[in-house]
């Protein structure tokens, strides 16, 4: 008898590592996609919509609802960081233009409507800026105990971050949503706690060329047909692999763009990190603490700020992810995502 | 023939200053109520939603759809006012439970709904915290230009707050609803800027007892029947009126609460204005100015600020109120609710 | 037998205003100023101990200590405004270089070897940003107890501001000095709390071209030697009396600046109407409240909030002048500074 | 011929680990200590006089001026910590009252005479709230350059906070002065940068009873005559050494209150690392950044944050301690203050 699967809604901001947190689930038999939502934050929502269906046709996925949801943070002005993620929110990659259509129906009712149907059951997976949820649990806020789980790629406790020295893009982008989510998530059982992947962890989830070119391997192309660390800037991939070629030419950008802040020819797979977690949490040590947002700050307006010891005398709201195995992780994605590409040969 | 009605949608808190605009917007034959949207400020949501469908029950108003809107502010915990407005937020009045019942739908889908359906004719007129139509803009975000224009009860500018020192209720209640408000309205053309009807004029609209007198005898009551300065605190009305009775047992309650407060015997007809001015603008003195609301102060949180000389750089997104004449106010509301009130004997 | 003098120190950023208000103190024979302190704000400190001197010797005043203060604000970078005060921030006058000398001693020593050699007998005046004063209350925490009273002119109330929609100069430029001052003379006898001059009411005192002409008069020029609205921009009094003619070519460069903000042609005389209420508070009507000033906001940093009800639960700490008397104002101010350059003749 | 020695003057807040740091320079014969300033913060600044007084009598050092400083912080309200540190700020200690006297001068007089009279020669050890260097250098803006370098323990970069989640003791007690003094020293050379002992390294120097234990020996006293992890709560030491039986007494209150927050029997020593890093840069490893501290925050004011990689554009103005070798540490403060405890039997 097959295990049951893994019912998620899957919100995101596609964005380079965001595609491929969307291939490891496209390959991973125990997810039972029901709703991708889209939301603004690498690039604007109607281009993260594009390319998530991009990805689904090209990919041969299954029909799976792809919905648009807020186009601009709840209070702050919109940012997107197309310098990260290239113009398109897929570095170099061109992805053929997708026949499927977006849904008729808006990402806050993907949310709301799967999630009375199925109460307690739908994983939530958030790789983006938390507004659709935000959003969602502001018109019902039995949300949160209508859902499994949540797991959010978002926020850095103690650890630099990657938008101002004390804050993540997915939270600096809509703190205030980040503020309602974590609020709003605040009243569940301790097994259902938020579970957040914040760059503590995440930056050590380092994707490096040969990890692309083992990927490469297994998907039946040769190594030489993916990314080098001294290759040309902007060099294509020549994979007749369509998955990995387009795969390689968005790792390339942003391999090329993490080299140019001096953290080397890699990239952080934050995104992919968090879908691994939301299929299989025994991926990640987790330990529970207070988690609140600054709003606020002249300096720290977006910072994610854990009491891990009980200082505000406020139960624990959420799960932290404070250590994996990369290897493990890594092992995952190109045994996966490797036999997706193949298939698809 | 006769003139155009003027459809509106009408965004409570009610609320004994509401209750009253309420009936003054029964009362105005000129007035297509198409919706009535209940939030949490005054009272509790749902307590504002029974006293909205008691109101139109015992006005044997036509049908007209009220539905539940946020139950909480968008950030902020919500406070309520039960020492200003009563237990049930008609003061000393008993309403009869109402027999009609309340919209499947909820506030935000009213909104939107008739916005689209009647694109450019519809009125807003709010006169609690901003909730609903914040959530209603970040889910449509054409619904400004939708609206025909809105008028709000809310801020204080050159004016005392009655909150904290510098904040009005309304807006201290859920700064953040207005502040994402007043940025989404800021982009319409200079006759549908939101009308804003703050304390500074508000507070010079002061009922006092000598019109409830008059009232009650357009009515068909006696005056001896309403409410007296020197009555005992809590002294119901004998008048067997049933609309006069209860409203001067909801406005004796709000009198008795200003002259606590060392405001006279007397209450401040926030709403009711209001309701006049989104009927009426001609009776009220515009100008224009560029709001913004303080979400990040110590002290000022929830304070609206006017730029009245362009010291910002930003063009006005609003017309404030900065004067009226409150005896043709109280002209009307008496000839228009008493008449109502009469016609029920 | 002649009335006590009032023995003064007087804290400037002088300023064509403050320009004004030396000379109303030096023309008052029952002032007996015995320090002059320098802040910067209007123009920089150096600059603003050049102009004191200079005023001084173009008076033949007596020897007073003028001491050099803090020349950058607590915490927030320092701003000037030379756009409202000229270059050498008194308009187009010229004054001669003075041959007087700074004192030794830093304006803080000043205030507190003052106030300790005759406790309770000095009356602080402060025309500009609060920097000195704050800096010497932390060094001797008892200097509030030490002087007599405190007349500050800043901050306003239900009034808009002259720097933000909400913030007046002298706060504005060092909104933290303004905080640990009214924190730091909070405990002090009713009879004592700081007086406080806001834009309330100083925007109330208009020197017109008439006030000038008046003030030449009596000093034995010609009315037509100063300004008049529809001379050219920069036009130079031809006045033979020197005070009459600096003081001219000073305020008419205040004047312009007035109407170039559409205020017409006129200028608020802030400093000299606080230095006259220093010397009697009877031209004032008092108001007392509780102040308090934001630091944090993002739109209201260095706003004053006046609590005028006890909202907060703390007991008024200041004095706010509500009302005046323009009209006697002028009418000292002329008879005092016309007799003073008179004496000059 | 000797090496030259160290001219150093110290501002604490004497504190358990204030008086280690003391002892550690007062062993320290490279240490020439020639001002000990008295800051308000783990008790009251008069509290702090007296402990400085006396621990200087107990070990029979050089005379030294010890002089009061602020008795509150800039803005913020006096918090202390006697719940750490013990009634008097010694832990179980009784120091014998001194009959040393405090200086008559203000510790803001001392730190600037010294500093202009030996420029560029002192260098200072901040191991309290910097409210007093904060003032320093408002009165005398050269302070900076007047100063060979400062050592500053505090803040937390990457790392909980001890205070709130993300703040640090002595930041917290005085933001404000944190940040004046940040400012204050941002444009130095490269060499002269302040050092920060900020708790990312400073909770990584435990002392444990073992190093007591050797400390005694060192001294002459036998090591069961101090410290055990099994004590009764509050037993004293049996030393006959002085220092080594009132240190003992100070440090176990110290391990107790770390122990009751599930720290482990042991205590950190925040302070006598700083000291040693003053004495001895070489003993840590530090790395550049740009670091500011947030004041308006609702959950982070007074927090420290390091700009490590250039987002804000603004060069360096500090070394953070990034790395040390604790045993390294521990091995110089028990020969220290061993033999200094050992020379007074």
């Amino acid at each position: 008898m097959a295990a049951p699967r893994i019912p998620l809604i899957v919100d995101v901001d596609t964005g380079i590592d965001d595609s491929l947190a969307l291939l490891y689930l496209l390959a991973s038999p125990e997810a039972e996609l029901i709703g991708i939502t889209c939301t603004a934050g690498n690039v604007n929502a109607r281009q993260v919509a594009i390319n998530n269906l991009a990805w689904l046709e090209l990919c041969n996925a299954p029909e799976v609802e792809v919905a648009l949801g807020a186009e601009v943070p709840i209070i702050t002005a919109l940012m997107t960081t197309e310098e990260t993620h290239g113009p398109q929110g897929i570095g170099y990659a061109e992805l053929p233009a997708p026949t499927r259509r977006l849904s008729a129906r808006h990402a806050i009712e993907v949310w709301i409507d799967n999630a009375r149907r199925r109460p307690s059951e739908i994983t939530g997976l958030i790789t983006g800026p938390l507004t659709n949820l935000a959003l969602a649990v502001k018109l019902e806020p039995e949300l949160p105990r209508l859902l499994k789980r949540i797991v959010v790629m978002g926020g850095a406790f103690n650890h630099p971050g990657n938008t101002t020295p004390t804050t993540e893009w997915n939270i600096a982008v809509d703190p205030d949503a980040a503020k309602i989510v974590f609020d709003a998530f605040s009243e569940l059982p301790d097994d259902r706690r938020p579970v957040i992947c914040a760059l503590d962890v995440t930056e050590r989830i380092e994707l490096h060329p040969h990890h692309v070119a083992e990927l490469a391997r297994v998907a039946g192309s040769t190594p030489d047909e993916v990314l080098h660390p001294d290759d040309e800037p902007g060099t294509r991939s020549t994979a007749s692999n369509r998955v990995i070629r387009h795969l390689s030419d968005a790792v390339r950008f942003y391999m090329e763009f993490h080299r140019r802040y001096d953290q080397g020819y890699l990239a952080h797979l934050h995104d992919p990190f968090a879908a691994a977690v939301a299929l299989d949490p025994g991926l990640a040590t987790l330990r529970p603490a207070t988690v609140d947002v600054e709003l606020a700050g002249t300096l720290t307006r977006g910072q994610t700020v854990a009491d891990w010891r009980g200082m505000w005398g406020r139960r624990p709201n959420a799960d932290i992810v404070v250590d994996t195995d990369p290897d493990e992780f890594f092992r995952r994605t190109i045994e996966r995502v490797g036999a997706l590409a193949r298939s698809l040969n």
